[in-house]
């Protein structure tokens, strides 16, 4: 990790941190529970706990780009708040639809509450997140809406590309990034530019930060493709195996699929949820047959194209060189 | 049903059908197939179904508020856009809840397409809701935007209220108007505002017809509550009994739990689920100890404080009339 970059990630939550709490707050006390045990605050009985409350991402690129076009970081604190909010909804949602036990080695909203509450706890929090940005005056307020709204939209359309993968038989490589750019780089890309658009910033420095955050989303959606077959459960806090038991198209599994050319692939997906052992055999055959490399690869690319992005316009080079260690560390990270 | 009422209702279907369906069609494909079936536009096999679509009373009151401003009805279409979006998004998650596998004599949509499919598609449609009232143009836009944003999470916070209830054995009559008020007033009430809000209407003019729809509503979840238990499923279009298998505190069973003094009643309720014997006995004990008619004398006190509220300030007298007449309509409908 570069040496700046736990200050970065340290402002960034010291920032956000309470008027985070202060949004959850205004939740009903039946939604508002629920929530303070997702984001890791209380325990199952309300006890408040010591937890990071997670990697603090995406807070942390609202206001690098606020501070990126030359505005005071404390701008961005209400788009930083509801890109939390919208991405911690997709969280909920998403352990109910994948059947997640464990989240941040804690079991699932969904888990401790039910079905039912986990619904809507998430429909709650993208509620919220809108009325946040909503209550923004001007322009400024509006245009973050809008841009929320529309990432959220496309990580929605993501989520049910994602669904609709795992049961069909012929995805493509193509297909897969595109779902991803969708789940992933969509709600990464409004974080990368959500401050600037609250710092009123040209639509030239809005577009550059934009398709920083999403060369960056992809990225990020490739390690934790890659992590969700070889990372350390212990590290990720994710079960061990969930992407191939769950017959996930994930990135290196279609990319390893596309080079195949026997059933011996296909076969070992099918039985990778019968055992350990199963499992192990269809991650080696993925690794075999490139799909861990051409994954690492993409990964690399999207990072240049990242950082490539912050260079097509005159930014800050203080937040610009914090966004490159972020970049860098979300590319190199284990969890 | 009052002699006008089936042109108004009509009338507003000419007017809002195409606009939905444009809405709808801005949807991913994926997320697009399914909510037209929910709509009953198509089939599962997504062929053309020849179907009514619904009593289209939310988006008929969003129409009928602008008339009743002085305004033209076209004025009142996104918001009876959104209104039925948001509306159509609960009941999609609704449904998952509660277990229901048939809404209007036809499988739920997480019957048809799996609960992860649901869940991203009700949650696409809230998104779509708020989209399609931002991008109204100057300050009623903003005004109705925030209307809805805080209507929708009124009814989620109502909703989850509603799941707490059926895990809860003391939860008072007082509670479970406070809920329904939430659950379903809250939605109805930005229903009757929203075409006056678009119509730049005065606060006096929104609050008249704020507090109408909030009165409509719950009158409208008395009625829902009787026909729960009391109403023909073949014409409800709802499973038989489901209110009782469920547990659910529903209005009539609660008032007659709060005048029951024996143990009869909790442990008919508590057999309920198990033959259409027990459900009808525990029905009949709801009904001899008052549950019913205390229900149905809410539902007419309501509708009352409905049509006092059109009272407090000068309308357009035929939309006033309309509004009377659906209000009637609400209280004696039997679906």
């Amino acid at each position: 990790m570069n040496r700046t970059l736990p200050s970065v990630l340290d402002r960034s939550r010291a920032l956000v941190a309470s008027p985070l709490r202060e949004a959850v707050a205004r939740l009903a006390p039946r939604l508002r529970g629920p929530v303070e045990y997702h984001f890791g605050w209380v325990d199952e009985l309300g006890r408040p706990t010591e937890s990071d409350g997670g990697k603090n991402l995406r807070a942390t690129l609202a206001l690098l780009s606020a501070t990126a076009v030359g505005a005071e970081a404390a701008v961005a604190i209400p788009g930083a708040v509801a890109i939390e909010l919208v991405h911690n909804f997709s969280l909920i949602h998403d352990d109910v639809i994948d059947d997640d036990r464990e989240r941040r080695h804690r079991p699932t909203l969904w888990t401790t509450y039910g079905v039912g509450a986990a619904i809507v706890v998430g429909d709650a929090l993208v509620t919220l997140a809108v009325e946040t940005l909503l209550e923004q005056p001007g322009r400024a307020g509006a245009r973050a809406t809008r841009a929320l709204l529309q990432a959220t939209a496309g990580m929605i359309a993501g989520q049910a590309d994602d669904i609709a993968f795992e049961g069909e038989a012929e995805v493509s490589l193509d297909d897969c990034v595109a779902m991803a750019r969708a789940k992933t780089g969509a709600i990464l890309a409004c974080a990368s530019s959500i401050g600037a658009i609250l710092a009123d910033a040209s639509d030239a420095e809005v577009g550059a930060l934009t398709d920083y955050g999403m060369h960056l989303g992809l990225a990020f959606q490739m390690v934790d493709d890659v992590l969700g077959i070889w990372g350390e459960p212990e590290i990720t806090g994710k079960p061990v195996w969930s992407d191939l038991r769950q017959h996930k198209k994930t990135i290196p599994i279609v990319a390893a699929l596309e080079r195949s050319t026997t059933a011996e692939l296909p076969n070992a997906l099918d039985a990778a949820g019968t055992s350990h052992a199963a499992a192990q055999r269809a991650a080696n055959l993925i690794e075999d047959l490139g799909g861990r490399s051409t994954t690492e690869e993409i990964a690399r690319a999207e990072l240049t194209a990242a950082l490539d992005a912050l260079a097509t316009v005159r930014l800050d080079p203080v937040a610009v060189g914090e966004l490159e260690a972020l970049a860098h560390f979300v590319v190199g990270r284990e969890r």
